[in-house]
């Protein structure tokens, strides 16, 4: 389990998501509001973002947000018009290292799952696996359930790349439906490209975790368009997204809510 | 790549296999001498050992062995009649993580792999993978082929728990040589349930790193038998093993030098 | 601030004080009950033991104890008949760094303070410094109050090396009472030379934290005598001990319970 | 001991001078050329820069450069017009911690430096912590020579501030040659504000270590101006600073380079 938090808007430093909000994501690392499964989001955390050339990149430190001695400065030091932030909570039998830490990214994609699949090990895992193309197996690093619904993400998006990304979101959950059977399956899962950003709020067999959007927040520069796990700060204009539905961002447009 | 060390005899302290002789572990981490693919041993080191109820464990630490904070207090305050230790070289797109550190260890065994299986990822990893059950899968927390061997070497102990640690050796390697194909693969397996030791010196399509064995050496208390990938220090005693030969230890028996 | 548990008695595992107990420091790390000034101790965690040479060790782990990969084979690979052990909540300003994690160690004793000193830095930092021989003053690695207090503990150790170590608690904080003027400080402060245990729960300007003893618990070894902030499991046998008291621990002999 | 790279002029990526040039720092870190005291920079790494709002900013790594996961997505995500680049040697006794690497930084100035002040604990190190005002004694976090130049660095700067960074080096080592008597004393200091660039080659009873720069270079854009340890790659044009002479770069005005 996790928190995340997305920002695409005008350029803003990485602090103004990970460490200035009231209730930040390093606010959120030791005292989150509405985590359902874990009490922390002690075990590492990360951000996303994509550089000049268009390159998705990423940060991840394996141990607590608050413990990392180049938070601050990275803080003041990076703007971006795109920001993907999360803090981990690692669930039982995923080690916390860096390979583990979200988000993922590839040569394209920047992605982050909030959520997770009960006995990962014992149900999907293998079947996931060998559902895969070679390559795609063999660029898993780590063991957690995130990093093989990334590679199921890699892997629907090379077979249908001219699909949006919400469609594409659409396709790995229609993948995993009946893979999933009767086992709890929390599948809160984000992707951007850099141009657009799509989230979607899911769960099998269970509550899917909290889910919520802004747009033109004051406390922001105008056109920014923010997706968070919980509120950073106290505003009546933070929207719930309700299950099964799926947010679409875009610059210049408004937030586009889609029923699954 | 890396360098290992093994001891069985009395009851010594970690220090005297991984930090006291002149050529110990810790100098192997910064100086080896017959390193061959390698100038360093500084991705990691680890050690193993049995406690009083005769379960394996280990310590693994994914940095330079001279920078482990607690290097010497471990090697003052752990005692043990039988030591696996190793410096680890990363082989090129191995991450140094805690998980793909050696030694390795199950409920009964330790094991450690010197060598390298050349591009591993687009050759035997997903058949191997696939060879293995699905518990033997989903227990792999890395991605270094040295844990693919040992997770082979378990398969191989399921298969056949009555076979000596040697035999063991030995199907792994049968396995192995109509996968490789002409893949170089360099094989320096060890294995120990805490009884008995089993080392091979083999490789195909090159050449076998080095390896040595020396017993009753006047450092060491008498019954003591070592078996290194460089000699710990300065001696006429130390032996080399041929390439394809395996050697047995046990506790008061001379060791046993073996054609594979 | 931190938790704290020292055991002295015959020879235990280290889990017995680190993590099987139901309220082991494991679980004290991240659902402490009785913390006055923090909500976890996730900031490092160490222990402390003598080895059979009667030198003084320890083990020090700069990040939370729960992703320390090797907390639990040393937990079942070390054994002895005296124990320090220790969760951090490191104090705003200083940072998680092994040099940093108690237990603090020289030649001849093992250490642990739980508490702190209010704006160390701008208080008392410097005046205890300048007291110190050049010696002692160089020999400070970190930034922390406590490693400072230990560094006086030592000082006062050396003008009375014939002194009990209660007395030596006693010339500590004799020493610090009137430099700490009307400062914060909470100062339960504990050692050992390997023979005896000497612990005190002192605080100026504001309540000591909490501290309890137990001997001859059914859950122990006979002989065991067991001193924590916090008791490790349920039982009616921990006796909390009244501020400015100090407890003197010594093999086969019950506790003693000392006015400050 | 250390290897460093510096870089002022048109805005460049991180990585043009940490991963990309033929001899760059990565290399350095584990291959460098000509490094007197040591046969490695694997003992941490860092780098500075100014943010837009001028703030001195900077990123430390405790381990090998090599280890970092996030190096070269920092390389890739990071632009700048000035880079303070560097790869540590631990002097033996300094541990390598985060707060031990350089650079250094306070609210104004990034510094760093090459060379190191034999039995600095014994010798200088209270002299020169008893010479400083409270405040600039309490700011130090580490225990390393470097850190306390860069303290004596700041206070010879609070007591001029209007003097240019060259006359700062200057006082510093005038402050320090009376003090050093017979102790070797390696050096080379590098420190700017963000505007202009100072750096010195100097030593006492010992040569110091190499120094070069190069302007106009044609692997880098026009105007910048680069002062290395070693070379970053073949060409004829690096110029050695000779002994007792500094080097003030600013930008769009060569390179000066000033006798002692």
């Amino acid at each position: 389990m996790c928190r995340l938090a997305i920002y695409l808007g005008p350029e803003i430093s990485l602090g103004e998501i990970m460490t200035s909000p009231e209730h930040s994501l390093l606010q959120q690392s030791w005292q989150p509001r509405e985590l359902k499964y874990a009490k922390l989001n002690a075990d590492g955390y990360g951000f996303g973002w994509f550089n000049n050339e268009g390159q998705p990149l990423r940060y991840v430190f394996a141990e607590p947000m608050w413990s990392d001695p180049n938070l601050h400065d990275l803080c003041k030091g990076l703007e971006s018009d795109l920001w993907f932030g999360f803090v981990r909570s690692a669930s039982e039998g995923f080690g916390n290292q860096a390979v583990n830490t979200q988000p993922f990214r590839d040569e394209q994609l920047l992605f982050m799952h909030n959520g997770y699949i009960e006995r990962f090990n014992e149900t999907i895992r293998i079947e996931l696996l060998h559902a895969l193309p070679h390559q795609l197996q063999a660029d898993i690093m780590g063991t957690t359930d995130s990093e093989y619904l990334f590679a199921l993400t890699r892997w629907c998006r090379r077979q249908y790349p001219e699909h949006s990304l919400t469609d594409l979101l659409r396709q790995v959950l229609d993948w995993l439906e009946p893979h999933i059977d009767d086992t709890k399956a929390l599948l809160n899962l984000t992707v951007t490209d850099g141009a657009s950003v799509a989230a979607c709020r899911a769960a099998f067999n269970d509550d899917a975790p909290t889910l919520y959007f802004i747009a033109d927040d004051e406390e922001y520069p105008e056109g920014a368009q923010i997706i968070v796990s919980e509120p950073l700060h106290q505003s009546e204009f933070w929207h719930p997204v309700p299950e099964f539905h799926m947010l679409h961002l875009e610059r210049d447009t408004p937030p586009e809510l889609i029923a699954l």
